[in-house]
């Protein structure tokens, strides 16, 4: 049975996420009741992660096994002229059976994205965090210096979950600063439940003179939740990126 | 009695266009609802001119009379406490008595997006229009380059209207070509109904080859709207900016 993988990008904003919760809009039931009206059989599908409420996504990667047969080209044309219009599927390709978007993924990028200026934006509503007063960019670039590399990011990890390994590698922080939006690329391993939004909130803190740069180290050092800052809205969160063992 | 102009940026989305209209969600009607609970008086509000239903604001120009006393500062948090969110005051300005923001406006630029890629974007919905096949941009540009300077763009006003100074100014368009995504700036001393989206009708057209490049002389010279190509939609559309003789 062909195994197969999407690349998806969603407009999270009507959606409790990307996993099926009983009762509730989300990504992953929009896409198993649309693939269920393509193949007339029920499938499971496999996402790279989950994403919370709000949260969007540029390149969500997806897996499933089927035994339709269809051509890449079908597959993409009946998905898209099937899924509402806050979802499309950007690619379709045929992998190897033992491919799995969770388990197989080695790294995923996210992008947070910052209005920092003195008004909100109507066109950027549902898109973009907006924080009115001036953040002290530089300061907050000297504070993400220290997440880079191996560390336990318990601080930075939703409360509510007990994920039994808080270990991860995180590479160089990407800062894109045009005022006034801000956007900061994060590319890891993997990432714990929360973690970018808490971790843009500590950041925020910072830029806001609220707490010092060199809090940072502590805040890692401390692996307690509640040393960490607040956690940044959903909104301005995008998963950008997942990349796997066989990509080129 | 002071004349006070606000800069707005707006979401065309949910409205049927700029103007008035009974019975219809318009951001003027909008507008002038919070600006009557503001100062308990029913206020007429001007534009430098209508924005179609769909049709995007960066920059729109509003301007109205007024004998309430508030400094900029408190007019703009009144506003934007009291418009919707997809409704916003960028800028208060006290301007001389005669300011009309209609009559006063020298020049106008408005941006149109398209989204030139296979497959449409669930976060770029009602923000881009998708053009789905190749377009060939050379030849675009080339087909533009007949548009600049004084012409009768008769060719190109919105079938419905019947302006009776058919003759604009235009301005060198700008270009801004980072795949997928293409944008073109237009601007002028004045524009016809729908003059932008018969433009880019027209240029899409030639991009997929469906006209040739050097057919927009002619179609300039018809002054017939039915030569140009069809009226693309609003929604790629944004009004980015109004000049005025009193701007720096």
């Amino acid at each position: 049975m062909p195994t197969i993988k999407l690349t998806l990008e969603y407009d999270g904003t009507a959606y409790a996420g990307w996993q099926r919760q009983p009762n509730l809009p989300t990504v992953q039931s929009e896409v198993e009741r649309v693939l269920a009206r393509i193949t007339q059989r029920r499938l499971t599908t496999v996402a790279s992660g989950r994403t919370d409420a709000g949260v969007h996504a540029l390149g969500q990667v997806v897996s499933f096994r089927t035994d339709a047969i269809l051509s890449p080209q079908e597959w993409a044309r009946a998905l898209n002229g099937l899924l509402p219009q806050d979802v499309v599927v950007h690619r379709v390709e045929f992998v190897e059976n033992d491919f799995h978007a969770r388990f197989g993924a080695v790294a995923k990028t996210y992008e947070y994205r910052i209005l920092n200026g003195p008004t909100r934006s109507p066109l950027g509503r549902d898109r973009v965090w907006h924080v009115p007063k001036a953040l002290d960019i530089t300061a907050m670039q000297r504070a993400a210096d220290h997440l880079m590399g191996t560390h336990d990011f318990s601080s930075f990890q939703g409360s509510r979950s007990n994920c039994d390994n808080p270990i991860c590698m995180m590479q160089p922080i990407g800062w894109f600063w045009e005022p006034p939006q801000l956007h900061m690329r994060f590319t890891a391993d993997r990432f714990l439940k929360q973690m970018v939004r808490n971790i843009v909130g500590t950041l925020v803190d910072i830029g806001l003179g609220r707490r010092a740069t060199d809090e940072m180290n502590a805040i890692l050092a401390a692996r307690d939740r509640r040393v960490a800052g607040p956690t940044a809205p959903p909104y301005g969160l995008y998963l950008l990126k997942v990349l796997y063992h066989h990509d080129p």
